[in-house]
C-alpha cells in the first residue's frame, strides 16, 4: 500500500469522506488512490480557492472536516483567502498539501517555495510527513488537530516520495473529545440591565430556543456577527446579528451592564476609522464570558436557564412573506421574493456585502434556513461555501446571495456546481460598482471620485455579463430586470434541481 | 498633505508610476490620492492575482518596477501565486498592502491577520511603515530594495491611519547602483567541450550576439529555463532553452566537460521522478560562474568574448513561415500559422503547458518577439503577464498562448484587457484536459485513471466556452475548429489593434 492509499485510508476512518482537490505532479499518486478507495469522494475545482472555500461550508453545515488537497506553495497560496474565512468560521479543515519529493528538495526548483510559511498564515498546526512509514499516524494527528472543538484548520505538507513509498499500517482515529461545559455561578443574579452575546454552536435550534427564554426574562440577546451558522426563518426564535458599522452596534449594547458572551468575543468594529471606536461594549459595561470559544456554550446556556429557573418561552413570530408584485427590482422586492419563495431548510451563503441589509431584513419572515456569513472578510468565498454546503447536504437547496464584485473572485465555483451537479442557485446583484466602497470612502474621510478614484470602484465598465461567463462554465443562467422576472425565475430554482445563476440587475 | 498623497508622489519620483490595484476599505485614501497624483496610473483588477502577475509582466519589460496595492492579509494571499512566479522571474516589484489603522489592530478584527506572515512568503524585505511622517522615507528604502539588480519584490504594509494622517516630505530616490561586471579569469581557455547558460538579462540583444561568437567558437550554447524574457525570432541568434524533462534536459548537457553560468543557476529538473535525476550536469562536468545572479552577465559575456578574441559572428537564420492551408486544426498548423502572422516586435506570454513543445518548435522561423515564459510554476500567469506586458509596451502586440485548464485560474484578466483596452490576443488551447497530468501520471508511476482519477484530470465535463468567458467580461472571442478558422482569426487579431480570445479547439 502506499503512502497515498494508507492517507486516503485513514482519513476515511477518520470520518473525512471528501476531498475538494486541485492536484498536479506531486499529487498523482493521491489521485490514482482514489480509485482504490471509493469511500473518498474527489471533487475537482478549477481554482484553490474554490476548494478551501467548499471545505468551510462543508464543515459548517456537517461539524467535520473534509480535506483539500493543493499543489505545493502556490496551489496552497490560492487557496489561503478563503482558509482565512474558515479560520476565522472555526471550521474544521484537514489540508493536505503535495511537496516535491524529498531528494528534489535540495535543488531550489521551479516551484520550490517554503509551504510551511504559506501554512502557518491560517494553520492552527502545519505537520510534515517524516517519512512514509509515519503516513497513518501522522493524519490521526493531524485530524486530532483538525476536529478539536468547534474546529481548526490543520495542514499536512506531503513530500512526493511519501506517497509513492510503502507506508505502515492504516490509522485509527481516536473518539473526539467532547468540549467542557463550563459552570454558570452568579450570572444573571445582580440588578442592571442583562445582554449575551450567542456565537459559536448556540445559534442553531438548541441554543437559540434556550436564549428566547433570557429574552423573555428581559435579557437582549444579540448574535455574533462571526457566528459561522445560524438557523433562521419562521419557526426559529430570530434575535438580531451585531451590526456590521460601529455606531449602529453600540445602539444594539447601549445601556447594557452586563454582557455575557458565550462562544463568542467582546463586538469589536469591522475596520476602524478616524473618528469612531474600534471596541463596542459601552463604557462600565461588565463583560462576563460563560462560555470560552472552545467550550460547550449551548450547555452553559442550559445550565444558566437552569439556574435561573426561567420556563420554556414563546415569541412573536413573523408573517409568513408574500410574493411582490410585478414592478420595477429593487432590493426590498428581492428580499420579499426571497423571504417568499425561500425553500423550507434551506441553506443561504450571504456575500452580498452592500446589497445586504433591505435582504437581510426580510428573511426572518421565510421558512426556516441556515445562514451561513462571510466571517473573515475574504472576498470570494460565497459560492465555494455554496459548493460545499450543497456536497455536505445534497437533499437541502442551496441559495448563494452575492455581489457582482465578489462573485469575480471565484466564479470557476459554477464549474465544479455543473460537474457535481449541486442543487445551488447564484443570484448575483449586479449594481457595476464595488459599492461598499462609495459608503467607505465617505467614512474614511477619504472623500475621492475624482475620475481616477471613480475607476477604482466602478465596475461597470466594460459591463461584467453574468449570464454569459456562468454559461462558458455550464452552468443555467438568466438576466433579471424586473420584480415579476425575479419572482419566475427565483420560484423555478426552488422547484427544480441542478445549479442555476441568476443575475440581478438591480 | 496624507500619507497615501506622500506615498504616491514618493513612487512616481522613483519612477513607480502604474499601480496594479484591488483597494477596499484600508487604501481609500491612496485611492482618493490617485485623483491629486495624475502622474500614477490606476490599472483596476477584479482579482489580486491579477494585480500580482501583471506587475510581473511589466517588470519583465520594462525592468523598473511598477506598484501592486492589495487589500489586507487575504487580498495579499490571492496575490502570492504569481508573486511566487515573479520572485522567481525576479521581477523588481513594489507591493503595497493596506492594514488596519494602528488602534484597531488590537481588537483581532475578522480581517486581521499576520500579513507580514503571507508577504514573507514572497519577498525580499517586508517594510512595515512606522509613522506617516516616515512615509517618504520609508518608500524610498522600499524602492531601492525592489530595484537592487536583477528585482526584487518588496513589502510595504501600510496602517490606515498613517494613509490618512499627515505626512512629512516626499522621498528621493537615489541612483539606482548598477550590476557589478565580474572578471573573466581563464574561462573557455583549456581544453575540453564547453557549455554556457544564459540567464537573467543576457537573453536579449547584445546578449544573444555575443553568445553567437561563443557558438561559432564551437561553445554549447543553452538558455536557463527560468529566464525570464528572451528576446526570439529572426534575425536573432536563438539558442535552445533547457528542457522540462529530465532526460531531454541530460541529453542537452552530455559530454560537456566545463559548464560556464552566466546569471544562471546550474539546471535541475522542474520536478523530482522515482527514477530520475534532479541534478542535471553531467557527472564529472566542471561548473564555473561567470556572472552570477546579481551580476552584469551581459558585460561579463562581453569581457569573456574579448579575452577569448572572438569575432563577430554570423548564424543559420531559419526561413521565414509561410501560413499553413487549410485543414485539421493542429498544434504544428498553430505552431506554423503563429509563426507566420506574427506581429514584428510582439510579445509573447506562454503558459500552453502540455500544448506548448508544437508551438515554440515553430516560433523561430516568426519575425523577432519577446518571450515571456512561466518562471516559478504557479499557474495562472500567462494572461495577467500579458496585461502588464501591454501596459508596459503599448505599441507592441501581446499574445498570450494558454492552456485551458491554466486560463481558469485568473480569467479575471479579461476584465482589465478590456478596461483599458489592452492589445492582446489570448490564444486558449481547449484540449479539455489536464492534459500534463495524463504525461506526469505516468512519469511518476502512479498509474491511475479508473473512474475517480480520471475524473480529476477531465476538465470537459461539462465543456468550458472561453468564447462565453471571455465576452462576459467584455472581450471580443471567437471559437475556431480548423485550421483556416485560426488563420483567419489570428491574422485579424494581428492586424487589428484591441483585446480578443480565440479558443483553439484541438
Amino acid at each position: 500500500m502506499t503512502g497515498a492509499e494508507c492517507l486516503l485510508r485513514t482519513l476515511v476512518t477518520g470520518g473525512v469522506e471528501v476531498c475538494f482537490m486541485n492536484p498536479g505532479t506531486s499529487e498523482m499518486h493521491f489521485v490514482a488512490a482514489l480509485d482504490r478507495v471509493p469511500e473518498m469522494r474527489g471533487v475537482l475545482c478549477l481554482f484553490e480557492g474554490v476548494c478551501s472555500g467548499a471545505a468551510d461550508g462543508y464543515a459548517r453545515m456537517l461539524g467535520k472536516p473534509a480535506a483539500t488537497l493543493l499543489h505545493l506553495g502556490p496551489g496552497l497560496a490560492n487557496g489561503l483567502a478563503n482558509f482565512h474565512n474558515a479560520r476565522k468560521a472555526r471550521s474544521p479543515i484537514v489540508s493536505l498539501v503535495g511537496e516535491h519529493s524529498t531528494r528534489h528538495l535540495a535543488y531550489d526548483a521551479p516551484l520550490t517555495s517554503d509551504i510551511e510559511a504559506f501554512a502557518r498564515t491560517v494553520s492552527e498546526q502545519v505537520f510534515r510527513l517524516e517519512s512514509a512509514e509515519a503516513m497513518g499516524e501522522t493524519a490521526v494527528r493531524v485530524m486530532a488537530v483538525a476536529r478539536r472543538y468547534p474546529g481548526r484548520i490543520a495542514h499536512l505538507i506531503v513530500a512526493a516520495d511519501y506517497s509513492w513509498s510503502e507506508a505502515g499500517a492504516v490509522g485509527a482515529m481516536a473518539e473526539v473529545e467532547r468540549p467542557r461545559v463550563p459552570t454558570v455561578g452568579q450570572l444573571g443574579r445582580g440588578a442592571g440591565s442583562w445582554g449575551i452575546l450567542l456565537g459559536g454552536g448556540t445559534t442553531r435550534g438548541k441554543g437559540l430556543a434556550l436564549a428566547a427564554r433570557l429574552a423573555a426574562a428581559g435579557w437582549r440577546v444579540l448574535i455574533d456577527r462571526n457566528a459561522a451558522r445560524v438557523e433562521a426563518g419562521r419557526g426559529r426564535y430570530q434575535p438580531r446579528r451585531m451590526e456590521y458599522f460601529p455606531g449602529p452596534a453600540q445602539a444594539q449594547l447601549a445601556g447594557l451592564t452586563d454582557l455575557v458572551l458565550v462562544e463568542a468575543k467582546a463586538p469589536v468594529s469591522f475596520f476602524g476609522y478616524p473618528d469612531e471606536a474600534s471596541y463596542l461594549v459601552p463604557t462600565g459595561c461588565r463583560v462576563h464570558e460563560l462560555a470560552g470559544i472552545e467550550e460547550d456554550g449551548t450547555g452553559a446556556l442550559e445550565a444558566l436557564v437552569a439556574s435561573l429557573g426561567l420556563p420554556v418561552a414563546s415569541w412573536a413570530a413573523p408573517e409568513a412573506a408574500t410574493v411582490p408584485g410585478d414592478g420595477p427590482l429593487t432590493l426590498e422586492a428581492i428580499g420579499q421574493a426571497v423571504a417568499a419563495l425561500l425553500a423550507e431548510g434551506a441553506i443561504v451563503s450571504d456575500e452580498m456585502v452592500s446589497s445586504g441589509p433591505p435582504i437581510l431584513a426580510a428573511l426572518p419572515a421565510a421558512a426556516w434556513f441556515d445562514y451561513l456569513p462571510v466571517t473573515g472578510g475574504s472576498i470570494g468565498q460565497g459560492m465555494p461555501v455554496g459548493v460545499g454546503a450543497a456536497v455536505a447536504c445534497p437533499d437541502r437547496k442551496v441559495v448563494v446571495l452575492e455581489g457582482d464584485g465578489s462573485a469575480m473572485y471565484t466564479p470557476q465555483s459554477w464549474w465544479t456546481m455543473a460537474r457535481e451537479g449541486l442543487d445551488v442557485v447564484t443570484v448575483i446583484f449586479a449594481n457595476r460598482r464595488y459599492r461598499i466602497l462609495d459608503i467607505e470612502m465617505r467614512r474614511t474621510g477619504a472623500n475621492g471620485f475624482g475620475a481616477q478614484s471613480e475607476a477604482m470602484v466602478d465596475i461597470g465598465r466594460p459591463e461584467l455579463d453574468f449570464v454569459q461567463v456562468a454559461r462558458g462554465m455550464g452552468v443555467a443562467a438568466v438576466r433579471v430586470e424586473t420584480t415579476g422576472e425575479f419572482v419566475q425565475e427565483f420560484g423555478a430554482a426552488m422547484r427544480e434541481r441542478g445549479p442555476r445563476v441568476i443575475e440581478a440587475v438591480i
